[in-house]
């Protein structure tokens, strides 16, 4: 079976990434490319706009066409800047198309939260409330129905696949969470900033939005998801001086009284991911490296607990499992393809 | 007045920067370089060793000679491996000769801690009893009369010097401090192992030691000296693909009860430091970067209180104000030459 | 069809690249992976040797195993040090095995160059001359009776593509030819040696074997062919501060006489390769980048003429089209699968 | 002695970097800093640009104010873009002042060539013809009296100086020079555009300005001077993924009938740069590196010949000796100070 697939905001970082997925996926091919269409842009063939696809994609990339996707797509995937998608949302469900959106504009439950950290009032409200959070290895059931799926935040997915464990048998002390977390630059898209200038950047490290980044109201209604309790966590981002990757160090207190009944805090991981393709869990005290997931849809794991310490790193690929390979996984359930088609 | 140093240990990285800061010293002149002796090692011309040393120093670095060291070397820095500089410290004493030792030799009060993490007997505890901590903003006093200067680690002088004006207003819950850190490559020195390739640094980042490294100690012992109470922290050091600089990111909970007298806790540290001229501290909410300290002797502090909740960052340059300036410093402190002499 | 495939050296670099190319292919199976069974190294899981093959690929990698190999093996790649490989060619196709070598082992058709440039007697000169050379844009007829591939080298592949058009139609003066190449790290392998640290790269430049590289003989060989005279160009390689991707910039004048018969040198090159999927020719003036190939097996190339100089500069991912996934395009054609499978 | 300097364009990478060079000069004081006025840009303290320079530099830099020049400022260094310095020459001339100009705009001895490459009309013709070309090493008697000096171009620096001893005895064929230069980003400057984005330039090298950059005037119009012979260079520039440094690899052929005289080439250029104390000349078949150039003001050189054709590799520092810290060796050649000083 092959579906058709459209993409809108295909001229951006996770759109190009996207792309070379979908390039290699057997089940799904791209039909038609669409940038935002604002500020009048016109039509551009893929490959002038990403030289690497030359000889292997020659689409024209054009502003948005509803007589195309109505026609041609059955999957829409939506690589937009947050607020910009909900602008195109409502068309796309009621012309009976299916939606992956990848900005975080129907990631947060709450549209007051939303306006909040994005500074924007929320247009569609209507169809946040039937959005699907798509983190495959916690919500699989109800991705597998969702027409309007919210592709998580790269940081979220750091997070909260590395306290789901520990959450779901209330081994935390829900105050004392600290995550130090460190992402590549493009987290940042291709922002023409000063900031993200080759020569700011290399040979530099720096934190950013120190506990004030958008993704902590993500995290935070995630973590509180799991838990059943309020959750609010310390969150301070960092620059790193490389392309991709997402490293998160997340330290923890036991809950007081709390048991542990695996043989270790490592087992414990190993057996609530035991049949998940794109968990990987190092050995008690064996941490991972950036290296290892990029390029890859995995999330990797280490933890170990020092007395009543539990230091625990994840790291992804944040461009891939932390955005585009997500979204593909995330297709793959809802369409019923093997979990892991074009991702291994 | 023009002092005459000496260097044993002047083929590593350490000696390799200090070399080029004595260069512009204007009351130090270099008169001898050693190697450790050991393996039999010959005499070779510095600046076949270090190439862009070549028309600017063109002395023979060889196995120590006591001679020389007597008659030509007023102090004597030691740029040597841990364990290594105790077997040169008790014959430089007895020779008169002041030492500045920068490996971790005799920063350790307590000689089975020391042994614990260096694997190995301590054998000078005599002059260890004696030795002075360098940090020249804590404990100035001290230094200025020191025979035998202990010069702190890295990670250490990242670390207290971010703690010390909290610590010293006891506005810290003790058991609740940890420390992420991250430092360059530089931090290993130029060791010939596989972890340290480009091709495994670039583009990686990773944790390591995590919570288990040998600086850990040095970190509880000074915090523990400025608090008066024992503190034990939580450190994870962790490698970042630059070749220097440490940024510590450094969280902590406001003891209960405590009460801030600053209008801030910028101002707190502002006040602290009102007289260092190495130490820069950022306005209240505004980090520091890498970028700003390398190359320099500066210790760049950003500070902020969210609630109960106090994050601390700060910047070195892991070679200079976490090893050699720093020991420059302290050489300009013993011998009454201006403090920034050589260093700004 | 699906043919099985082994691995001799799995666990060096292109091995490593090998295995990730073989494991996205749809008409190969790696059935087991070796080493080269040299220093008595025993068994290990692939990977504990690569993490980041976890959950992907769960063989054994042992010393080599010929009763394996007969049963399990249509076809062995050799990614081995140069001068190893030759000790298992000869078993090998006594076996009735396909070989395909990425070694320089069976690349120079003269063994008194080999031992030249490899300071080693040439083992196995009796297969030497049956081996088939592997570049596909020029030699596709007979890669596809292929028994033993020599599979090119990284710098020849870059440069042997950029020159042959013009070659082929007697544009260049002979004795002209500058190649002033530049490579990432990896070419190197993961060599443990202290001019590969991190600490000695990172931030730096500098040509290596100026002049007398061992790729230098193979160039030679093959434009001497395509001419159909004795070519010797000047060569200087380069090291750059990344991982991946060849970039030469070759100068040559032309032939006095000479006319071009197309509209533009760009064009020629455009005809000359007209129906190849995997060379990409840039617009008249313009040039390609690293960052367009890298990942891919893709070789681009611009060309410009000035005057009497003619500029030609191509680009490729040494570790791909400059080794492995070029091995598997051979592969493709000796097995008659589409060329492109498992490479776009 | 102390001399009184001031900046126009202290707000650019060249200005930062000279004025980290003059706060270490023994002979010169930073009385003023401006920017260039453009723009209605207002009046900001150094350390709210550079933080590094916090503690260690207060002034206020403004738009230029001429008073303030007249009283306060011996010399006066130009660090602005192309085609702005001229407007400012002039009236600093006419108010006694020196002048040493880092931009292009007095390089060019003949206008109408400067008008085709930097696409503007030279406005200032009449001091143009008073400019001294300030390369020390080979104009120095000129640059003793000089009062308006153009300071060389990066590139130029360096295939001027490794050029000069070869031309010097007539070893060239003029006809077959070619250069192949590989820059760091610093030579940009901080243009804010993408290609000079972290994402876009780390892991990438390419070549650009192919043969038509705006520097091959500049080394012409030098070469040509030297030898006496019209010289038309072929010149590549390419980018590195590095912030600073040049590396130029230079291919020549010899002269027909052209005797050396010297026992090597490398002996050449030793001695035709006997006394020089910023030029080292590498032993015979030793080549340069970046790495040993950084943060200095040292040209290093290798050269070698094979048969007809002669190699010669430079290394220089594009900020220091390819602009600021040439721009202070001339000045300390103006006053008469020690040539060295501040640059050792």
């Amino acid at each position: 079976m092959i579906i058709n697939v459209g993409i809108i905001g295909a001229t951006g970082h996770t759109g190009e990434v996207l792309i070379e997925l979908l390039l290699n996926h057997p089940h799904a091919r791209i039909t038609h490319l669409f940038n935002s269409g604002k500020g009048g842009r016109g039509a551009q063939v893929i490959s002038d706009i990403f030289p690497k696809f030359k000889h292997r994609l020659d689409l024209v990339c054009s502003k948005p066409d509803w007589l195309k996707i109505k026609k041609d797509c059955d999957l829409v995937f939506l690589t937009l800047p947050h607020t910009v998608s909900m602008k195109f949302v409502p068309k796309l469900l009621s012309l009976g198309k299916k939606v992956i959106d990848l900005s975080a504009d129907y990631r947060l439950v709450n549209p007051s939260v939303y306006e909040k950290f994005y500074k924007v009032r929320h247009e569609d409200k209507t169809n946040l409330k039937n959005a699907v959070y798509g983190l495959p290895e916690l919500y699989r059931a109800g991705i597998k129905t969702a027409k309007l799926l919210a592709n998580p935040g790269c940081y979220p997915t750091s997070v909260i696949l590395a306290l789901a464990p520990l959450l779901a048998v209330n081994l935390v002390d829900l105050s004392s969470i600290i995550i130090d977390a460190k992402s590549g630059v493009s987290g940042a898209g291709k922002k023409l900033e000063k900031e993200f200038l080759f020569s700011e950047v290399q040979g530099d490290f720096r934190a950013y939005k120190v506990n004030v980044h958008q993704h902590s109201p993500e995290i935070n209604q995630a973590l509180s998801k799991i838990s059943g309790k309020k959750i609010s966590v310390v969150f301070v981002p960092h620059l790193l001086p490389i392309e991709r990757g997402i490293l998160s160090t997340i330290y923890l207190k036991k809950a007081s009284g709390a048991k542990l009944k695996a043989k270790s805090i490592a087992d414990l991981f190993k057996k609530f991911y035991k049949n998940e393709p794109f968990i990987r869990i190092k050995p008690d005290g064996v941490f991972p490296r950036i290296k290892d997931v990029v390029k890859t849809n995995f999330c990797d794991i280490g933890v170990k607990d020092f007395g009543n310490t539990i230091i625990v790193i994840s790291a992804i690929d944040n461009l891939l499992k932390g955005a585009s390979s997500q979204a593909v996984q995330n297709m793959n359930i809802m369409y019923k393809f093997p979990e892991t088609a074009g991702l291994l």
